[in-house]
């Protein structure tokens, strides 16, 4: 059966399993569990009970056998055979059993079922759900039109960078910095997501003195910069910052994902008139074991739905433990359609010592500019400034799109030339 | 240094690391990433920004070495050797960091730090917080004491079972069921996660069917049995439905944690005026791998703080795949004191596979009878009905506490000796 075409009716979700059970008696397990089944059989499990509400294996492909359980604690069949399979299931549900609903949602598709028995390793790859959620969900407001429209940014990657130290300074010394960037001809700037709202250097102060110095330039050379202002808190809090910051002028709002979680994010998502700018800072801890939590096509699909409009995908040659492939995949993803008729795509952010280097590669990868780049040391650390950082980032995607190698290309652009010498 | 005493100015948090770098090198990097610090030194980071805002290592204390990497991905120093050590790692941060916030404490202590590069495996297993966020927060409202009022059960376990089949039922279908389950004397049910407010059972008049049979219940013989309704969803939605369960003469709500993340049960957390019944469907994910993601102690402080009056645990001998040491050390650390001025102890919630035979065990374990026990067929599957089931849960419960042995005291329980024939 085609698995990849959205069922109206039902929900479906892809695992990667583990297990030395029979595959196909495992993943009836997880189906059982995760809808109208039991450990023990109860007497209102009726066949019509079943019929309309129980979970469906759809699909199931075996990949490979005989490695060592990657997961501690789990349980062997009744013949004691410990062989281990991995395999990719496809279980369906009932959108009836749930409704509508991102945070059940996730009580149905990442609930109890990581700690099953059977399994040595349960990850979630993928998601598709049915148009009723494109109905009920805002999506991304701004996406990449939006974030293009508001920074004047066309034909390019807005070029970001970070404000750091990433907690320390006071909210005029942060606006003494936006200055800078923004004589620079920053296009894009993020708080970090360790600097929401502490006392040394309060919200509203921060946005005050950091849209002086966005406001001023943008009087005196039309370029607005956007600023991604990391409004982090209680849905109250979230609400009323995303107001400040918009009555200040502001243009983009960010969130760290996984300290709000989605009920939280969902509020803001509603009410928000601006671009959000979706951290996924904590996202490790999900994904970090290949066997088991989030793959970030799946996890990323949700926060899209409740209204992220750029997500963070780590970069090429990061500075984590992310590899390349991962990344792409990431990138990709944000920007396959989640529905026909609402493809609610993200804007990709590439970070993680991103300098000159990554261009070519960033490009190829996601095969379009629609995306954001916030380098630091990457953009400030030019030897000629800001100014000249941000310049040779420009001139980098500029070769990028034309095919031209950097050092060919540096020959007379030299932004581009200096940074080539410390990048 | 005395790490276990709350330093009233600062934050403190305890990790399990794996790293090939030289231990105290490795926390030095956690503790840049998460606070002042960045992978290329940057102008602002003087040392007065530092000495106000940096992150401290406290202590560090190595277990093991020589072991292959946990999780791929990680570095290896400049010396290139690939020696894999453990250790424990107390970092701190001055509260001024980021101020008295749930969420954004999650991004300082539970952020980035999963992806740094140095680490084959990290893990945060413990956290003490100042003062401050015993003042900010509103912790468990009800606790034991307000749940033993508001269900009339002194003295041993509220005994609870669940609605099953999960989700299938109709809300009369449902109101059916707790018909029978309050005629047996039950004194505790729960909805399923899998069931909230889906089309098929709608919350309202799911409230309204359980609530009748309850206040009917009470009505007749005195003894009201606690529901706790299954409210996740969006921050309006569980506000509305808390209130609901209120005006039916509900006396308790439940919430999935990591389907609303902690802004939603910080906002439903302030909002409620019934105990919180905290289900923690999904926490497999960022607990099963022993290396990687969050302990339950740590996990559950941050919860306990938001609001949760009750908190699932699994249960000694489950049908899952935790380790009773582990289960042990869950339901122990949430009586454990959050502050020496409030401790804000949650009520452990013991389920999956629960019986008649893991009572004196429980005991054992906990040290009290201050708990709840959820069990599935370990009621409703008694050979002579719930009522039978309840009693013989009781007895096994009277029998541990007096330190008799069930099959002693099932001589003069007929309940418990029935029971003994097939649990």
């Amino acid at each position: 059966m085609n698995t990849s075409k959205i069922n109206p009716a039902r929900i479906e979700a892809d695992y990667l399993i583990e297990t030395a059970f029979d595959p196909m008696e495992a993943a009836q397990i997880m189906a059982g569990e995760q809808s109208s089944g039991t450990f023990l059989a109860v007497p209102g499990e009726t066949p019509e009970l079943k019929a309309r509400s129980a979970a469906r294996v759809e699909a199931l492909e075996v990949f490979e056998t005989g490695m060592e359980p990657t997961l501690p604690g789990s349980g062997l069949p009744e013949t004691g055979d410990e062989t281990r399979t991995r395999a990719r299931v496809t279980l369906s549900w009932p959108i009836d059993n749930l409704g509508v609903s991102l945070p059940n949602l996730i009580a149905t598709i990442a609930g109890n079922l990581f700690e099953l028995k059977p399994f040595s390793g349960l990850r979630l790859v993928d998601v598709r759900l049915p148009n009723a959620f494109a109905d009920a969900y805002p999506g991304p407001k701004f996406g990449i039109a939006g974030t293009r429209r508001l920074s004047g940014v066309e034909g390019r990657p807005l070029i970001g960078t970070i404000i750091k130290p990433s907690v320390g300074l006071s909210a005029q010394e942060t606006g003494a910095l936006a200055v800078e960037l923004c004589a620079g001809g920053i296009d894009f700037i993020k708080d970090d997501e360790l600097q929401a709202d502490g006392p040394a250097c309060p919200f509203e102060d921060r946005v005050r003195a950091v849209m002086d110095a966005v406001n001023q330039q943008a009087d005196k050379t039309g370029k607005k910069a956007m600023v991604a202002f990391n409004l982090t808190g209680e849905i109250d809090e979230m609400r009323r910052r995303h107001d400040f910051v918009l009555a200040q002028g502001g243009t983009c709002v960010m969130a760290s994902l996984t300290a709000v979680g989605m009920s939280g994010m969902i509020a803001l998502g509603r009410h928000s008139e601006l671009p959000i700018h979706a951290h996924r800072c904590g996202w490790g801890a999900l994904t970090r074991d290949p066997m088991l939590g989030w793959s970030y096509p799946a996890w990323s699909k949700l926060w899209r739905l409740a209204g992220a409009d750029h997500m963070h995908v780590n970069g090429l040659d990061n500075k984590f433990t992310e590899a390349d492939d991962s990344v792409i995949a990431s990138a990709r993803s944000l920007t396959e359609p989640l529905f026909d008729k609402q493809p609610m795509r993200a804007v990709p952010v590439f970070s993680s010592g991103q300098t000159i280097r990554q261009a070519a590669g960033t490009l190829k990868a996601v095969g379009s500019p629609d995306l954001i780049v916030t380098a630091g040391g990457g953009v400030v650390a030019h030897p000629d400034g800001v100014a000249s950082g941000v310049r040779a980032m420009c001139d980098a995607w500029d070769a990028a799109m034309q095919g031209i190698d950097l050092a060919e290309y540096a020959k007379d652009h030299p932004a581009l030339s200096s940074a080539l010498t410390i990048y």
